[in-house]
């Protein structure tokens, strides 16, 4: 998100983010893979859930690692933390880091250096996709949330997908909704992002449906001459 | 969707396409009769069902040789999987078909000859039918999934229908809702290709009202010169 | 809608046409007022309602006159159906009516002659001002089909009102929700109307607001020359 | 809203403006304070709940003299009252201050005249701010009409905030919703302002969103030379 050509920007920061982009990106799914474990088994005994720990707390120190390096590299010092704030933002709520897509995006591009998709086809791209992550992460979270609360209507984590999907679409059938107050903030949070990037995926789609249409105009011989 | 002009496009695909396109959507909509009639007529016995029954493989059939067809003809090989994936999903699931409509409409228009509709209201025309038929065919699974379902708000087609307006136009009153599995991800599909549909009508209409009251200014005489 | 200006258009059409638009447009608002008058008051014996009823089909034989006028001076005999298909869609459902103010609103500018506001106020004034009619007039007829239903959840007019705005903004709380097929039918119709005129009013304030903050900027002086 | 450049205005008037800008929307968060003091906390005996009051009440004397200063400025006599008509509603109804806040944000800028942001960044940022600010404060009225009513789904500040998220997004769950008269009309008017807001939230990050990339295309070098 602010990542604009910064004309006095340290190289070396650049080159830290290039490298670490998609490593970065991996640790966040890890991270991901680890919480949805702890959440969705129940069990505390068993081994695995001790691995998902470690592996949450672990991937987690990755970030900060990042973070701080990333800090020091950029020599802001403490106006690093408004400059970046999405990067505070998702060091302190991991689970917001599919909002840094964009960036881990266009570095996969990068490297395959084969020809790019259509302007158009990667908003619609980059947005659904970070709109499914965002949901996904949603959902665990209000599972975790909510599964165990008295009254609640999202009892099992189909349900709180469910509930991701018609949230994120806006559609809101009101059969599963979150009733705790941390259930409630997690919605809205979700609810405000959900919007802006399924504006981004409708807008790029009609736009790109106008497109298609144009050229399909222009292609053809003039009818009646 | 995916029928950019690729320079070493095969000319005998181009051509069995544009011959194809057509009967193949009269088979999708013979398809779509054959499944509705097997799924609202509830009585196994009677010999309209087996001709549904008949009518309906049959059709899947010619998808099949068509697809087979287009994959010989296109010399990709495997990579015909990847490259023209909306084709192979829309293969694996028939309902789908509207989503190839856009072809079909041009298909008609270049035979007809007509003079064209202005291009927002082409884009208006096509979004909004293939939402309509996308709309039915959901509709019609939804129905098929839900209506033995215990505990479901979905009984009657009528409910299904009702419920696909909802969903399609996000409104999403709740009051009838799918609760199973198979219901909820055919519900899922139905959101987000409606929403980016529905998107496209009103972001068409809206262009297409700016455009006519600008024209209107242009028409008028100045009227204070 | 389909004023667009057709070039062998008898001049006789478009004069009886600029001259009517007003009067059928008060014309339309009596239609909606006896209407109103008829279903929002249950009791059958007073004179008011008798009086209602037959402003109601006075006025309906008012919009069928000009719909015949208008047949015969366009010289395009049968085919007037078709090409005027909107407006024949407004004579069997006079309800429809404020689909047509576009044009009554352009005819009043015409007169007045006064500035004229910006296009795209303009543009939200139009949509907005044909939402809430439409709004009103189904309110009016789910009102009519709903609140004698069993089961109704729409029992007073007020009911009615707050499920048309609802409906409108596609919030969709399903609080109050039509439950007999044309209920529901309205509803459809609604929901497809509505959808395409808020998207209009929502892109229009959208474009207005990029425009105003644009002028914002041109006006300032350059702030670090 | 209103500030369009109007050759014939007074300067007096436009300095009185530039002046008093902050200072009255430090009185409309004030304002604002005082009404929720009012509303959240049921004793009436309290000291501070009379402070509240006073806060109230003085605060909109503050909007009154400011109006009766700039209508006797303007010169405009009562024309003032339509010309200003969104000010003189925003006098009457001083929950609906944020939407003067485009002036104030400007207002701001110009005084401390450091780079502005982006276009696009700017207008989200005056969209979601007033979009936060009247979700604030119909919560607030909603609240205070609906939490004794009979059969009130909306019964905490809570539920109130909860909703006004909930309607403000369009999702409209339907688990908490206004059941009186008054409560619906605030609702009504959240809706109507909420998606106009929305929308240039959402359209305004899709264009964003679709500068961003192809700003990425053109620093990147060309692919195949």
């Amino acid at each position: 998100m602010n990542d604009r050509p910064a004309p006095d920007r340290p190289v070396r920061l650049t080159r830290w983010e290039q490298r670490t982009e998609v490593p970065l990106f991996a640790a966040g799914l890890l991270f991901l893979t680890g919480y949805a474990f702890r959440v969705l088994t129940s069990h505390e005994a068993e081994p695995w859930n001790d691995i998902a720990l470690i592996l949450v707390w672990s991937t987690w120190l990755l970030f900060l690692v990042d973070y701080v390096t990333r800090l020091r590299l950029s020599g802001l010092g403490a106006r690093f933390l408004r400059v970046h704030w999405l990067d505070t933002l998702v060091l302190l709520l991991p689970l917001l880091r599919p909002l840094r897509m964009v960036q881990v995006y266009q570095a996969v591009q990068r490297r395959h250096d084969r020809p790019r998709l259509d302007l158009y086809a990667r908003v619609m791209a980059y947005a659904s996709l970070t709109a499914v992550l965002l949901g996904f992460s949603a959902a665990l979270a209000v599972y975790h949330l909510e599964h165990t609360a008295p009254g609640a209507s999202i009892r099992t984590f189909g349900d709180a997908v469910w509930w991701a999907c018609a949230t994120l679409t806006t559609v809101g059938y009101g059969d599963a909704t979150p009733v705790t107050l941390w259930g409630r903030t997690v919605a809205a949070g979700l609810m405000a992002c959900g919007l802006a990037l399924l504006g981004a995926v409708t807008g790029s789609f009609s736009s790109w449906l106008i497109q298609v249409f144009t050229r399909e105009d222009e292609k053809r011989p003039p009818e009646r001459g």
